[in-house]
C-alpha cells in the first residue's frame, strides 16, 4: 500500500484572533486519519513556504500544543501578504509548487485566508488539470473584514465584533462620567478600508435608545461633515456627551480617506495618523467639545482574550470539515457557514467552489445602514447579534493568558537551490 | 435618640474599571450600619454635586444594583476635575458645602479619588476644627496612575495594568505572524503623562527573553533618539519584529513632549495625534520598517471585561473600610493597601493621614527601570506581578457585558437659589 500523501496547510494575509483555531481544526482531523492523510505540514509565512520549500513538522508539536492553538491569537506557522499570479503569467512558481510538493509527498492544500489568499487556493487547485500533479486543494475561510461570499459570515469577524462593540460601550461609560466638567467627545477608530462591517459590529452596544455609539461613521457613506457635526451636537445636548466609531476607510466627498486629509508631520510627511484624530480635531474645532480619541488597531483583531465563542466554534469547525472534505476528494471547495436560524442562532457548514468565491467581495446591505447614515437597522442587529454569542476564556497564567509558542521544527529540504519569491 | 447621620459619597477625577467596585463596597457596608448612618447620598460629577445640593439618593437603588457595581467601570454617579480653593481663598465654597451638609443632615464625607481629589477631601476634613460643622472625611483611593503616596497601590492601576499587557501580549502575536511580508513594527502608546507605572505594567508580558515589548519608552527618561532606533534595529534582526509601548508622556531633550513634537493639521494647529504614531514614523524614516500603531486611550481604564480580580478585591476592600473608619470616628484619614509579602501575595488594609496623602506624587523608583532604559528590572516585576493577577469577569448577555446605569434619582433641595461652581 502506498504511503498517504501529506498535507500543506499555510495561513495568509492579516491574521485574527481566531485563525489558529482553525489550523487546530485541520490538525487534530487529520491526526484522526492517519491512514489517509500523512504528517501535516505548515508553510512557514504562508505560500512563501511552499515555495521556498520552508515547511514545518506539525507532528514535531505535541497534541497539547496543537490543543492550546484554539485559544492563541494570531498566525502561529507565520502568514504573508503575498498573491500567486496566474498561470500564465508565472508558470515557474506553479512548476516550483509542484516540484516541493512532489519532493514531499503532498498530495493536500488548505489555504486559510480571505479573499486573496483563496484566489490563490484556486489557482493551486487547477494545477492538478492543467499541470498534471494532483492535488486536492481545500480554502479556510479567514477575515475580520467579513468579506467573503456566499458563507453568512467568515471566521475571525465575530471576535473583532465583539471586540469593538465591548470596547465602545465600556469607553462610553467612562466619557459619560466625566462630561460635566471634561470629555464630551470620544471617538473610536476601527478597522475596515473597504466595509463597515466592523464599524456595523460596534453599533451593537447600543441596545437602547441613547446609548453609546451614538454615531458611526461607514466607508459606504461619504463624510457629510454639516450633518455629522449637527448629529454630534445634538447628541450632546440630548445625552451630555457622544460617543462615536469611525471606520478607518471613511472618504470624504473628493473620495479621498479622511485619515490622509489632515496630518502632516514636521517634515511634511501626510497620514502619520488615523482618522479618529482627524475627526475629534474637527469636532473641537467647529463645535469647541473637549475630546479623547483611541485607535484600537492590531489589539481589535488579536484580541484572543474577548473572542466570541461563536466566532471560535466556527473556525474550528471549518477547518475540521477542509479536512473531511478533502478526505472524500473534493478539490477546490471552501466549506463556508450556512445560517440556519436567528433565534434560536442555529448553523450548519456547507461547502462552495473556490472558482465562486476568488475575488469576490461581499458588501454590506444599503439597508443596513440606517435612513441618517450614522447607525445600524434592526436586520443588521439581526445578523451581526448572533456572531459575538458567548464568551471563550483563554488560561491564565500569573494574570496573563497563556498563548502557545509551538516549536515550528523545520523540514529537511530535499530540493537543491533557492526560489525567489 | 438622634437620627444617624446620612454620608455624602462622591467619585473624582479619572475615573477607573474599578471605582464603582469602591463605591459598591463603601455603599454596602453603609447599608449594613444604619443605625450608624442613614442615608448614603451621592454627589452628581463628584464634589459638584455637593456644592450645587445635586445629591442622589443611592437608597432608592436595589441591593441588586449596588451589587452591579462592582462589575461595572466608570464612574456611575459622574466625576468632575474639580479642586478644592484653599479656606482662605475661597471661603465661600466652604461655606456652602457646610449649608448643603445641614440642609441634609450629611455627617459623614466619602471622597474617592487619586492625588487632587485626597487635597480636596483634606481640605473638608478641616472644616469640623475651622468652621465649627463636624463632619468625618475619610478619603477613597483612586488612580490609575498608581502614584498616590503610602498605599502601596491605587484601586484602578491593576486593571489597566493587566489591560495593557495582556494588549502588547496578543498585538506582537499579530505583528510576529506578519513581520515576513508585512508589518515589521508595533508602537502602542498607554497613559502615564508624568509616571511611568502603566508603560511598566505592559512590561509583565515579557516573562522569557525576546518576548514582547521589546521596547518600552518612559516619562522618566529623556527619549535619546539614536539608542531607540539602535534598540529596534537590533530587536528586529533578532526576533523578526519590534513591538514598542510608550508612555503618552515621553519627553525629547528638550523637554517637550514627542507627542506635540511631530503633527500638524492641515490647518497648522499642532497636536492631532498621539506619541505613538510619531514614534512610528520616525522608525519609517529613519529604519524603513512598515509600522502598526494603537492608542489605547479611555478603553484601558474602562476596560471592566479583563480587570484584574486583585484590583477589584482591593478597590471593594478600600471602600468597605473607609466606612468602618467612619463608623470608629476617624476623621483626615485614607485607607491604604499594605503588601505583606510577595510570593504568595498578602495584603492587608492600613489607614493613613489625609495630610500625608495629599498633593504627594509617589514616583516610579529609579531602579525598576533597566539600564539602558527602555525595559524593566526584576524588582519592578516582583512589585507589580501581583497586581495583575486573577480575573474577574463581569455577566455577558446577548454577548456583551452587563453593566449597570443606576436610576440615580435625584434627592429633593432644601435650599433655595443656585451656587456657581
Amino acid at each position: 500500500m502506498a504511503r498517504p500523501k501529506n498535507a500543506f496547510y499555510a495561513q495568509s494575509g492579516g491574521v485574527t484572533a481566531v485563525i489558529n483555531a482553525s489550523a487546530c481544526g485541520v490538525i487534530e482531523t487529520a491526526r484522526k486519519h492517519k491512514t489517509k492523510i500523512g504528517k501535516v505540514y505548515a508553510g512557514r509565512n504562508g505560500i512563501i513556504g511552499a515555495l521556498t520549500e520552508d515547511l514545518i513538522d506539525t507532528s514535531k508539536e505535541s497534541a497539547a500544543a496543537i490543543r492550546a492553538l484554539r485559544h492563541t491569537p494570531a498566525g502561529a506557522f507565520g502568514s504573508c501578504r503575498y498573491k500567486l499570479k496566474g498561470l500564465e503569467e508565472n508558470r515557474a512558481q506553479y512548476e516550483r509548487l509542484i516540484e516541493v510538493f512532489k519532493a514531499h509527498n503532498i498530495g493536500y492544500f488548505f489555504y486559510n485566508g480571505g479573499g486573496d489568499s483563496q484566489d490563490t487556493a484556486y489557482k493551486v487547485s487547477q494545477i492538478g488539470e492543467r499541470l498534471g500533479y494532483p492535488v486536492i486543494c481545500v480554502g479556510v475561510p479567514k477575515t475580520v473584514d467579513n468579506d467573503l461570499p456566499i458563507t453568512d459570515c467568515s471566521p475571525g469577524f465575530g471576535s473583532v465584533a465583539k471586540y469593538v462593540a465591548v470596547s465602545i460601550r465600556e469607553a462610553a461609560f467612562d466619557v459619560a462620567s466625566m462630561a460635566k466638567t471634561s470629555t464630551k467627545i470620544f471617538v473610536m477608530e476601527v478597522m475596515g478600508r473597504h466595509a463597515g462591517w466592523i464599524a456595523a459590529a460596534a453599533g451593537l452596544a447600543a441596545e437602547k435608545a441613547g446609548d453609546a455609539p451614538h454615531v458611526i461613521l461607514f466607508p459606504e457613506r461619504e463624510f457629510d461633515e454639516e450633518a455629522f457635526l449637527a448629529k454630534v451636537g445634538k447628541t450632546v445636548k440630548a445625552q451630555g456627551y457622544c460617543a462615536i466609531v469611525v471606520s478607518e476607510g471613511v472618504r470624504d466627498k473628493a473620495g479621498r480617506f479622511l485619515a490622509e486629509s489632515g496630518t502632516k508631520d514636521a517634515f511634511g510627511h501626510a497620514q502619520l495618523g488615523g482618522v479618529a484624530p482627524v475627526i475629534a480635531q474637527l469636532i473641537k474645532d467647529k463645535l469647541g467639545y473637549k475630546y479623547h480619541w483611541a485607535v484600537a488597531d492590531y489589539l481589535q483583531r488579536a484580541a484572543r482574550h474577548i473572542a466570541s465563542k461563536t466566532d471560535v466554534e466556527q473556525a474550528y469547525a471549518l477547518g475540521k470539515k477542509a479536512v473531511e472534505l478533502a478526505l472524500k476528494g473534493r478539490n477546490a471547495v471552501m466549506p463556508v457557514i450556512v445560517r440556519q436560524s436567528n433565534k434560536p442562532y442555529k448553523w450548519t457548514v456547507g461547502e462552495a467552489d473556490l472558482a465562486d468565491v476568488a475575488n469576490v467581495e461581499k458588501k454590506m446591505p444599503a439597508d443596513y445602514i440606517t435612513a441618517d447614515g450614522f447607525g445600524i437597522t434592526k436586520k443588521c442587529r439581526t445578523y451581526l447579534e448572533p456572531l459575538i454569542q458567548g464568551e471563550d476564556y483563554p488560561p491564565y497564567k500569573n494574570g496573563l493568558p497563556q498563548y502557545v509558542t509551538l516549536k515550528n521544527a523545520a523540514v529537511k529540504k530535499k530540493l537543491g537551490g533557492t526560489f525567489k519569491v
